[in-house]
């Protein structure tokens, strides 16, 4: 048990988080000033959080003493956008016009890209002018979405785990939101099975509904379970919107990356369509979530209040990089780029996962997106692990994580984050790693997760 | 008066405007779905405004028979950045980590090279880590900054004219704003005045506090005055702020474009800086209005959480312009860049403010940024002119606007758009020129606006 004796660096790191950790929430919000005058306080809407897991990943991942990580947390691309599409952005730079303000509703060259790109997937002609809104990425797009929509107390339903920053979006503009989880396969923790296995309770989702529930929040493919919703069940969520007229906001970014068959909520039937925001991202798209292009495709009835609350949020979207998505969309076919997404994703996960067969860790084995949540039931912690305060007192999972950062030197993602409190100890045994990574990133992280083989309970 | 008779072309668009104006928050935002249901109907802050002067501006632009119009309407540029600055923008496209996410707070090397342009300018070191954060242009990082302070029935004292936006961003967080107006010389009607002429009444300043004032918003070098408050002015506004704890929100977006010297309201004293977030904008700073990344730079305990506000409206913002600012910010100095600002916009100015002279058309002389004020006071309109209803009801500024667009095909803006309804009388003489245009927009404008001279009274 050597390997967990405390380096006089891991104490002195474990030492200064376990102080700066200690109450997180005072460590990043506190006044550094002692005479700040009660009257500069911040709004509630930004003060007294705890910390969240991107920084506690972050800030772990920092201090680990097995530099460098291999970070499979965030889900950013480990690799470039194709050329063409690099290309297409600098060309974009030597215009006077791509570098000046766009229309608040976004550049008309994306908008009629992505009407003629997404024309086809629903089955009939979108008006860019009315029916498509550009936003500064799908994040701020959800927002606008929210302030178009909710007033405080509203209701909006969102699926258990959730996308975290949906939560603070739904309450800036004052909405409560109402939680549905979703639940793994019952023998998660000892076989491998299809992410699509991960299930909802619509009994349960039924009951969610009060006549204050204005939205509920769909996310297909889903991050960060992998699972992509079936035909059969978008059409019970449907059937309840329709029937209480709630608006769906479907978040379907990862919707170039589908290893099944994917169908679009909005494309179920003409009364669906009528009540549903999709949501989309360019960054997802085009391998360049730094971008900040994302858009919303909806009924012009639902689109133009979108619209509106994005022109009081951001004003308008970056301009150069919209061009070059509007180009990226017009040669996507010619490049035969959507096919490859999909196939060098599949690659990439089952390059991957083959780690968790050699280990036999359970898997999802993802239907979509670049996620894969791996169970780790049958990884016994050393029972006197030196976990900091700030991890010792969250769920397994967090365990998990901070253990792997500082043994293995690979960073995860606990999925508790996504869940509510009570429901946390549904993924307590789960960790989401990130495979949109170099494939040489990938075969050092294998490498480094043979290191789990002596954790290994039978 | 042959020219006022309506073609058929102008009377077809002034009957379309008259139908489709008619009642201007209807036609933008009525139900476009006979069967919409009263549940999806959209949240208050969206909705039932009237036409924002930008769409009235365009759309009268797109309609007028003088194709092609020369607008000087909105400040955007009329060239590009610098190649020095469109260079570190292309290469940072190539560079994978400048595409992929950035941290929320701004990407280390923006921070340092902010950090190291304004610490002379303050008059000590910024720490960038504590004191700078980055946000998705000027406008997004006021709302984070609204967003951070502002609870509902909070007061927010701004001045009139104030830039529209920060309306509905007071707005967006349920603040309540409470207007100051500047007033301009009482000789602005007959004589060429500086635009520092223009005042504020600091009784009335004072009389605007109350115990809910939180913030007030500055704006210096100001939009659409172009008037750079002088030190003591700033300290009339700091001496009130610093009593009653009023947090500054200081806009200077136009910090690079002074005529006259620019003190920062935040560099007057330790009590001043310790309240006030100063905004910037490589958007205006480089002439890149669509590039979308400004900044706030303040203290410790205000900057947190505007950095909390805008992690949780945009996440992150754009990366490879974010680097691209770095290295202009790095390379400003070594290109003089600054100095060239000054000087070209300088000889922008004198340019095209040489035809108020030449028609005997009062302005007032701009102090800083790229836009002037001229009194038509002198214009006659027609009195049978046929002004659309839309534009009927409004101040004679809109019909000076819509005049000149529709006879002399040039657009400028009509400022008592940034006035209250009770105070729009104020500036109903006026109109807003951008001057930020390639030198022959100007030469073609000047040209096209000696066509007043036969609507000048005596």
């Amino acid at each position: 048990m050597n390997s967990f004796r405390l380096t006089p660096l891991l104490r002195r790191q474990l030492i200064h988080n376990t102080t700066s950790y200690k109450t997180p929430a005072r460590r990043l919000f506190h006044s550094t000033s002692p005479i700040m005058s009660e009257k500069l306080k911040p709004a509630a809407r930004v003060s007294g959080r705890r910390q969240d897991v991107w920084s506690i990943i972050n800030e772990a991942a920092a201090a680990s003493p097995r530099q460098p990580i291999v970070n499979m947390g965030q889900g950013f691309f480990g690799y470039n956008p194709p050329d063409f599409i690099l290309a297409a952005a600098k060309s974009a730079l030597d215009r006077v016009e791509c570098n000046q303000y766009s229309p608040t509703k976004g550049r008309p060259r994306l908008l009629k890209a992505l009407a003629d790109a997404y024309s086809p997937l629903w089955g009939r002609q979108l008006d860019p002018n009315s029916e498509i809104t550009v936003t500064t990425g799908a994040n701020e797009g959800m927002l606008s979405a929210f302030m178009a929509f909710i007033e405080p107390g509203d209701e909006v339903i969102v699926f258990e785990p959730f996308f975290d920053q949906y939560i603070s979006n739904i309450e800036m503009p004052g909405g409560k939101i109402v939680y549905v989880p979703m639940h793994p396969p019952a023998e998660g923790a000892i076989k491998t099975l299809s992410a699509g296995e991960w299930s909802i309770d619509f009994d349960e989702l039924a009951r969610a509904v009060t006549p204050k529930t204005k939205m509920l929040v769909l996310n297909t493919p889903h991050n960060p379970v992998g699972k992509v919703f079936s035909r059969q069940e978008l059409e019970k969520i449907a059937a309840i919107c329709v029937k209480h007229q709630i608006i769906i906001l479907s978040d379907e970014v990862y919707d170039r990356l589908f290893y099944t068959p994917f169908t679009r909520i909005a494309t179920l039937r003409k009364e669906v369509e009528r009540i549903t925001l999709t949501v989309g991202s360019a960054g997802k798209n085009f391998y360049a979530t730094g971008w900040r292009v994302g858009w919303l495709i909806g009924p012009p009835h639902l689109i133009q209040y979108v619209s509106a609350a994005h022109t009081r949020i951001c004003y308008s979207s970056v301009s150069p990089l919209q061009e070059a998505c509007a180009i990226a969309f017009e040669q996507a076919s010619a490049h035969n780029f959507w096919q490859v997404c999909i196939h060098d994703m599949t690659q990439k996960m089952t390059r991957f996962n083959a780690i968790w067969d050699e280990l036999g860790i359970p898997y999802s084995q993802p239907e979509g997106g670049y996620f894969v949540m791996a169970n780790f039931h049958k990884v016994q912690l050393p029972q006197d692990y030196p976990f900091p305060p700030h991890v010792a007192e969250r769920p397994r999972d967090f365990k998990l994580a901070w253990f792997l950062i500082q043994e293995l030197g690979v960073a995860a993602i606990p999925p508790s984050e996504f869940y509510t409190d009570a429901n946390a100890h549904i993924v307590e045994d789960y960790l989401r790693f990130a495979v949109c990574k170099p494939d040489e990133v990938l075969e050092d992280a294998k490498e480094r997760l043979r290191g789990l083989k002596k954790y290994l309970k039978e």
